[in-house]
């Protein structure tokens, strides 16, 4: 079977994606994802993505982490399905679309792509770290310079606490400017610091209105891989309107025989 | 301009191939080809080869390291090359072509491509190590278990040594049977472990007759990404028609706007 997909990556987070609106796809073989997303024998991507067909909406976005096994929300591969969604004529410039948290708005500013994002219910404290939710479970801790971090290790032992037995992603953050912050992130999943993660950006932004270190309702995160923005609007604890923003870019189209 | 490519891999060693038999490949855009063969902003890849006109051979291998800039022999890279220039109907199932170090033969046996290497006079002892040129420069030392080796922190104090200012390339071989063994390589260049190396590959066949750890003029190597097999006549320090064997994959087609 020949597989038609497009290459994408948001901010450094790469992306295998496939229009599966006529449901083509085998999506029980974990180990054909697998080794589509390896980096030397197949593709090579961070998750691969099917964008699939859906009752009501446009289109689902089904993600799979790259070791061939769905994975949470993840807010970077949204805004690259979005893209494809819009040069595959799926969608209109506005869409909304079904994720595993729920449905999202999609906007297509030429390569700029906006989604809204879950709402956010509050948080916990873990010792120096929030706990914060935001589609998928994300640790935050804001430090003077986030490149001190030696964040593999730091990363490692809290996912071998056994606190969080799924797992967990670990962001640091620190201040740049007034609303310009740096981020690093620790990926589950990926096991090691990935250039970017998108609900990492977001659970990072609210951590800082949390923390009181950022006033303002939107906040520029610079990950390793690019710029992310984070506008959200606040009710106590709630946070609702998130919207998560940044440049996409189709890398290749390819075919591959599987 | 829109660029078709083909993506292989042989035995592991994964390389991005460009029919450039029209010459429109920009050569010294060496930028261009290392964001190509980034792992998240481009296509991913240990190397790019442009299958290059010939004044008098059906066509050249121009070899590029991930960095950008002309590289030297590539063996894995050659037998990619081959199956390539097959499928794209530029050679038949026997063929010569040129590469960095001279002229090469290519014979296609469906997924098995063999090619002849350029011969081998004599070694240098350095140490433990024997080095030997196989096209690259390349250590060689043979320990009980390859497994046991910790190749990057040992590879990388022979390369900040000074005494080997190009870098250079570093084999440990241990035995699994008769004339089979086993190999992993660190590569100069990529400054970590790679899944294999074809003139790494055949660097250690010769030292291990060398050494008398194989009497045999035909030699499988078990490297961490499949099988080679090797193959030399031998005149006093002198190894001839010496020919690198192994299975290569085309996994895909693709298409990138540069």
């Amino acid at each position: 079977m020949d597989i038609k997909f497009s290459k994408y990556q948001g901010t450094g987070n790469d992306f295998i994606i496939i229009n599966n609106i006529s449901n083509f796809f085998p999506k029980d073989d974990n180990k054909l994802i697998s080794k589509l997303c390896d980096r030397k024998f197949g593709i090579g991507a961070d998750g691969l993505i099917l964008i699939d067909n859906h009752s009501s909406l446009p289109f689902e976005m089904t993600y799979y982490n790259s070791d061939g096994f769905i994975g949470s929300m993840c807010g970077n591969g949204a805004r690259c399905s979005v893209h494809f969604s819009f040069l595959n004529k799926i969608i209109k410039s506005k869409t909304k679309f079904n994720a595993f948290d729920g449905i999202h708005n999609g906007i297509v500013d030429h390569d700029v792509i906006n989604i809204s994002m879950s709402d956010v219910i509050g948080f916990e404290k873990y010792e120096d770290y929030l706990f914060i939710d935001s589609g998928s479970p994300h640790l935050v801790k804001y430090v003077q310079d986030v490149n001190s971090i030696d964040l593999i290790n730091v990363s490692q032992k809290i996912q071998h606490s056994n606190q969080f037995k799924e797992g967990i992603n670990v962001n640091f953050v620190s201040k740049n400017s007034d609303n310009s912050f740096q981020i690093r992130t620790y990926e589950r999943g990926v096991e090691d610091e990935t250039l970017s993660c998108g609900t990492g950006a977001v659970a990072a932004a609210i951590a800082l209105n949390i923390l009181s270190l950022a006033d303002s309702s939107e906040i520029n995160l610079k990950t390793k891989g690019g710029l992310l923005n984070i506008k959200f609007k606040k009710s106590k604890n709630k946070y609702t309107d998130i919207y998560l923003s940044g440049k996409v870019k189709k890398v290749f189209d390819g075919i591959i025989k599987v």
